[in-house]
């Protein structure tokens, strides 16, 4: 709306060029090995100006996890249209999740990763983002239960264990398809697709697998 | 063997206890918060002497990592009789996993949650445990697949793909359970074996699941 100056760049998009980065640095090269200099070098700025911007390097990798956990949960929601049958909101909902991990893998790298072992404010963060996720899948399973009218015989609590073994499942999936060169997107989602989907099915419809008596 | 005399504890029932003690501490506490007082005191020997067997908090948390993973993994295998049928070989795995992490709950806090937050050799410790499981499991599908005589249509890369999801289902779903009163090993063994088996049956079976055209 006007009175920018075109000769100098808004603050936010100085600090998101900076975070961009941040975010490549920390992913590539992690959290201890990168250095604050090779980060304003990659963003094209002074290191005292990214020091003025984000304050430290733990504030600079804290906004890393946050925008990127930001990122990587409306990937999600957008991916999913709740207007759409069980299955094929679950269909889309994972492959919103392995596109965005595929095509950033370092912002992947910075949450799944980096974030987690570098002590328990950074790992925090995450799971933060995490518990999200997991309220997320937890509804979308509620909802197909209850479409599939099966809703009073699978508990709130089984529902909340599916949920934690999806999102672990997903998580796990995401790191080793960017790890193994030439597993697609589309790859990744499917086969946790079937791992997932014949299952949860079953249960919705009310065929339990049968433990052996104990 | 004779010669031990009955006022000295051998070094290694020392040890043992040690680690017995940090690990209690280190589960319970965190490895930042968890002092080594604290743990000389609650193994009842000197601080000096757990540094003289133990070297450093750092060696002793390793020692810690690679005492719990090793007894983790000896659960399992000792768990699943390989003359088993594949659903009966997984459902028995995934109860002596969860048994395992259940009884030790301690034990899992160390693997699955501070050897992973503070720093790459750490969680390096980890990853090595991680991937010895990973193996153990793929094995046991492909054999479960050979048996169900769709080896060739079941492509490698599947079912690696399948172990990781698998094998992030059920720490995710471990961690869930410990911090979840009331969840027993039996429950969340359950509810994996649900999620995962009549997915990974119908897979084996050549019934995969058919996402939606591109």
């Amino acid at each position: 709306m006007g009175a920018v100056k075109s000769k100098r760049m808004p603050r936010a998009v100085r600090e998101q060029q900076m975070l961009d980065a941040a975010v490549r640095t920390f992913g590539q090269r992690g959290y201890m090995a990168a250095s604050m200099d090779e980060i304003a070098e990659l963003a094209g700025v002074s290191k005292p100006l990214v020091y003025l911007y984000l304050n430290s390097k733990e504030d600079l990798f804290t906004a890393c996890i946050r925008r990127e956990a930001a990122a990587l949960t409306a990937a999600i929601r957008v991916g999913v249209r709740t207007d759409q049958p069980a299955d094929r909101q679950l269909w889309d909902g994972l492959l919103a999740f392995f596109t965005h991990t595929a095509q950033n893998p370092d912002g992947w790298s910075v949450l799944h990763l980096q974030a987690r072992i570098h002590g328990e404010a950074f790992a925090g963060e995450v799971a933060a983002m995490r518990e999200e996720i997991v309220a997320f899948v937890t509804q979308l399973i509620v909802v197909a239960a209850r479409e599939a009218h099966r809703d009073p015989d699978l508990a709130e609590r089984e529902v909340a264990g599916l949920a934690e073994a999806l999102v672990g499942a997903a998580e796990s999936l995401a790191a080793w398809a960017n790890a193994t060169p030439g597993v697609t997107a589309r790859q990744a989602a499917a086969t946790l697709m079937n791992f997932a989907w014949a299952g949860l099915g079953n249960l919705m419809e009310g065929r339990p697998w049968a433990p052996p008596a104990a």
